[in-house]
């Protein structure tokens, strides 16, 4: 495989979520291994109205994509700020979608260059991270937690 | 399987996270699945010390625990709040911990009953729970993600 580009558009990235816990991530990204380039959050209140909501994902695919396409985080799937993102896949922009963002994800994010790959590609390699890191503190530690049972 | 008990003391549940995502998931799953009981979080900021950290876990966990144990769900796996919550292991209370955190999980927590089960066992379903929420919008509604190479 040729090595990434240095230079030239990169894959944009949007975080959208209910409530400000996507600006968080991003935030706490930033903290752990420097600003993520090319990103931003959205955050969805309750009260928003679902056009108003589409509004805002196209505002923030706006701010960052520079013609690579664009990677969604979502929080989760089926409710009103995954559906504002399913109209970004509109036949005007390559994009791809990942539901149950959380920060391993982000913190993968800043190894993988988003210029040699499209947005199919990183989402994949995104969701693979995000799985994985979905781990027991008994599995990587040994520690056993206590059953209910020997606990009283 | 006998039906969960509807009264009695139930596992705890405490987000541990690097700044206050774990505050914006509680919040985000209280608007969509109303307030989960016995919940609380802790905001990690950088600059705390390690012994402050474990000081946080510690009070959140006395907050939310009545005697059946806790939850813990953690951000990332290996940074200092996640080390703080294995203090947490120190064969005093019964407590598991799910690294990875993201939303689905916290709505899942609404419709398990954590009277019925341990913190081991809630945490094997929250587990696979979250696993199975990170997918890609493309596989949930056969859209596809335009090549790279098409989209110029």
């Amino acid at each position: 495989m040729p090595p990434a580009p240095e230079s030239g558009p990169q894959v944009g990235l949007v975080v959208v979520t209910h409530g400000s816990s996507g600006a968080c991530l991003l935030t706490a990204a930033a903290g752990l291994v420097g600003p993520l380039p090319a990103s931003t959050s959205v955050s969805v209140e309750l009260t928003d109205r679902f056009d108003d909501i589409v509004r805002q994902v196209e505002r923030a695919c706006h701010e960052v994509d520079s013609g690579a396409g664009l990677l969604i985080l979502a929080d989760i799937h089926g409710a009103s700020p995954f559906r504002a993102c399913l109209a970004m896949f509109d036949g005007t922009r390559s994009v791809e979608i990942v539901c149950g963002v959380n920060l391993p994800m982000l913190i993968k994010l800043a190894t993988v260059s988003r210029r040699g790959m499209g947005p199919g590609e990183i989402a994949e390699i995104i969701k693979e991270v995000g799985k994985r890191s979905i781990r027991l503190g008994s599995e990587l530690t040994g520690k056993i937690a206590l059953p209910r049972e020997e606990h009283h």
